[in-house]
């Protein structure tokens, strides 16, 4: 088995860039919403190993990927700690914290229950899948779940989050801590169930200013990944909207970086190069006409490091887009050859 | 009369750094809810002078800030151009830019009429407020005024936008080129009638790559900045998000670029030295406690240019902060004196 997605992660020699796409399993499919219908509400379809498999697969079916994600919700594992989680279509938090007493009756199971619906949704993955094709599983970095946590649902502003952190300093790390320690083993259950890399999603990495994003959300993270070093998959930290932020990345104990449409690819690949680069493509660009969507991922892997590169998006696929431009997508990075 | 907001944008020596702050007319203070109240609904506040002009300078009477900026939305220009806004309460556009056609059907006034209640209200803040405090007009970028246009509303993925320019990049530009020369047109206006100082707000310049920035929303900033040199004030850009663009920045045709709180201050301050900085702290750090606003307030200050420099947050402060804290903010800046 050679799996090109693995063998990037690792920077060494492929015949070309690996290629999958974050939330690739998703509502702009057709047989995605066919599922998601059947299912219900999402959470459901989450928690059903039997509908979460067929999703997770049914992108790379049709598209021939490079790796599978695990679908789920990077909240879906906040519920064994005690949190009351909905989505009304977004996500809703019922019981949030606000207050350092509500960090103490979060409670992280040891070891580890209460994702079971996951770990049977990755071994159907698994057993499914060509064996060439990598099967990813996932979770939200610490500063994004706290601030999931702390504001009860999405925020435009993070100003609960913010003035918990600075209110509530010792609180907040203790939180921060918990997060990772839970998303370890969380991590832990999903390899031993057959992931073969992991994906840290620090969406919201980008609100914060660089003193901040240190203390809140990169030593956090730092925490988390070490706890998985000894697991030998690799690692791919997520940092969002982080171009102000790449010094601090260099130091990530991850073997992938991946990074948002802001942040300039080249720039990212030479000051990261002790790390494979995934991204990055504005999902905007999904939007315009195919022959575009060709021309701009021609120029992405133009700039591309020639080793350690997966080919992404630099965020989510957008429902809205036609799944044709997913298809211009994915083609114009299959069919190039290195040289 | 000597304004230093004024001397600080033209980069002369001041005793200490002017402060004023975005959206400091607004939601956190409670004379302005309290007028809000009065008005009915948003735009009628906006579109009365008596009432605009008092909104305007209660917050420089309450913290004794450097500058006044008048008060509107940056929406309110586009109806003389043929737009259907009302708030409800986030802004919703009725006849929204979907087709080039649609482009065609947004007429400039030659010469710029329909906001007349801007001008008024300018005149009466400029003959309230103290000789030395300065007046600020504003407008939106056009970038961000044709996202509104296209999206329709505040948007989370801006993908009918991205849509819009990479389909139809002819009338992309010509609704560009037509805002700026229409926000040219209304910022002249407000000069005329007592505006000493522009602000132009790109709010979401950080929604786009590099390239795509250049040229969907610098170039025609340009083209907006470079019809109001003759007019002798001060042009401020407010480049949200635009932390991956400093290089590009460096040549705006302008004075003063604002920056957000992602955005490091002494590197901002070292790639544009031809410019006066305008920022940068995170509004969320005044949820923090008043010690902690003062600390995180001398930081900021620490690392701000000699000369050259206006003091302000790095966006807009938000309805959920103490007035206290914003005290807190601005005395520091106050109680500062360059060595």
């Amino acid at each position: 088995m050679t799996s090109r997605f693995l063998e990037a992660c690792w920077r060494r020699p492929v015949d070309r860039p690996p290629v999958w796409v974050m939330r690739q399993a998703g509502r702009y499919l057709p047989e995605y919403r066919a599922i998601r219908r059947k299912a219900g509400d999402f959470l459901t379809l989450c928690r059903t190993p039997e509908l979460a498999a067929d999703v997770t697969l049914q992108p790379v079916r049709r598209f021939g990927l490079d790796a599978a994600i695990v679908f789920s919700d990077i909240l879906t594992p906040l519920v064994p700690l005690g949190i009351e989680l909905s989505f009304t279509p977004g996500p809703h938090i019922g019981n949030p914290i606000r207050h350092p007493s509500d960090v103490r009756r979060l409670t992280v199971p040891v070891p580890w229950t209460g994702t079971g619906f996951l770990d049977e949704t990755l071994e159907r993955v698994r057993q499914a899948l060509d064996p060439d094709t990598a099967l990813l599983g996932f979770c939200g970095a610490p500063w994004t779940l706290a601030s999931y946590l702390v504001e009860g649902t999405t925020s435009r502003s993070f100003t609960r989050i913010k003035q918990f952190a600075l209110t509530f300093p010792g609180a907040f790390a203790g939180l921060a801590d918990r997060l990772a320690d839970a998303m370890a083993a969380y991590l832990r259950s999903q390899v031993e169930h057959g992931a073969q890399a992991v994906q840290i999603f620090d969406s919201w990495l980008g609100t914060l200013g660089r003193e901040d994003a240190r203390e809140w959300a990169l030593a956090p993270a730092v925490r988390l990944f070490e706890q998985l070093g000894d697991l030998g998959v690799p690692r791919i930290y997520f940092a969002n909207g982080a171009g102000h932020l790449l010094d601090e990345l260099a130091s990530m104990p991850c073997e992938v970086i991946g990074i948002d449409w802001r942040t300039g690819l080249s720039e990212a690949a030479a000051k990261l190069g002790g790390h494979a680069i995934q991204g990055n493509l504005d999902p905007g660009v999904l939007m315009g006409p195919p022959e575009v969507i060709r021309q701009r991922t021609l120029a992405m892997l133009a700039q591309a490091p020639r080793t350690g590169y997966i080919a992404n998006l630099g965020h989510g696929i957008t429902p809205d887009v036609p799944v044709s431009h997913m298809t211009a997508f994915v083609r114009t990075v299959q069919e190039s050859h290195h040289a």
